[in-house]
């Protein structure tokens, strides 16, 4: 993969390689699962020498943790911007039924990636700050336009329709999409109170 | 394990084999991940010989499709039990609210397998056959209620909103799972006519 400069050079002076060790990291997770990551194959899918592994990060659970952070953090941002083409609630609830559409979950890595990712989570509540964080920021995105209890609602609809479209082979149509995010924001006044933060 | 009758008797007549085997798949894919499962960890749990795995199943994807298959469906009668405790719309809703907060996904096993299953079907769509037929089953069970169109958005909902309170660690409460269930069965007529099957 590294062409020039000379891969010594590369070696000495490389203020990329974090960051470059991160990406591969996802990829190889998309390729081979968490279960089959290793800082090997994640040193060899960045072309870097295996000692630059444990130079950057304490251990798999570093790496794995910053991986996925990136990975939500992607997520969150591509929601964010998909969300900015609202300018009111009508053309917000445009925007919603269009990321489940199109959007969340549409692409096999990002599919993939976010069940390793929920899977890891499920195991292991020390990777729960990065799902909390993820459904945080999507529920901020949502608040722009929608009373926190709708928002917080509409982000469980997202997941819940994004997730059935991608694993069922008859999948639902884009109408039942559409009235799910009608029924929701019908009544904001229904909406209880603050809810837990 | 096996202690009566001896281990040689039961080799020769043992018709509940094949039912052990996948019980003991289903272990070892909660403990060690779909990733981290292998013919001879589950013929180790299963306490038969190695043999027995290639003389019940054609290979790996046959044993983890039985695996997944039986545990959907045991999820999907857990899901009918509480549903049947319902008798008319008002109660249904109750049980639906009641099973987000303390059923789907509540224990670690079932949390950590739903998600091995969905990790692995969306990496393989021949495992979303049972994702499929899970979704369609408990749509069915929502129908008894609820049109077609409700029952599909409360089974996404019933999905977004376990997920949301498993993977969170600072889960919403209750009073958000009511009115979520509320805005959805609140207005009937909006649904739209007949959803794709």
């Amino acid at each position: 993969m590294s062409t020039t400069p000379s891969a010594t050079a590369q070696r000495r002076y490389d203020p990329g390689r974090r960051d470059r060790i991160i990406d591969a990291c996802l990829d190889v997770i998309a390729r081979n699962g968490v279960a089959g990551t290793s800082h090997r194959k994640v040193a060899e899918a960045a072309d870097v020498p295996l000692g630059s592994m444990t130079y950057h990060f304490t251990g798999m659970h570093e790496l794995l943790h910053e991986a996925f952070s990136r990975f939500a953090r992607t997520a969150s941002e591509q929601f964010e911007e998909r969300m900015a083409t609202a300018h009111d609630a009508d053309t917000a609830k445009e925007a919603i039924a269009d990321a489940i559409t199109h959007n969340v979950l549409s692409n096999q890595r990002d599919l993939v990636l976010t069940h390793e990712l929920y899977t890891l989570a499920a195991r292991e509540p020390a990777y729960r700050d990065i799902t909390h964080a993820w459904m945080a920021r999507s529920r901020r995105t949502l608040e722009q336009y929608f009373d926190p209890t709708t928002a917080r609602i509409l982000d469980a609809l997202v997941e819940g329709l994004s997730i059935h479209r991608a694993l069922d082979n008859a999948p639902h149509d884009q109408a039942v999409v559409t009235a799910a995010v009608e029924m929701i924001t019908a009544n904001p006044s229904r909406a209880v109170g603050k809810p837990a933060v």
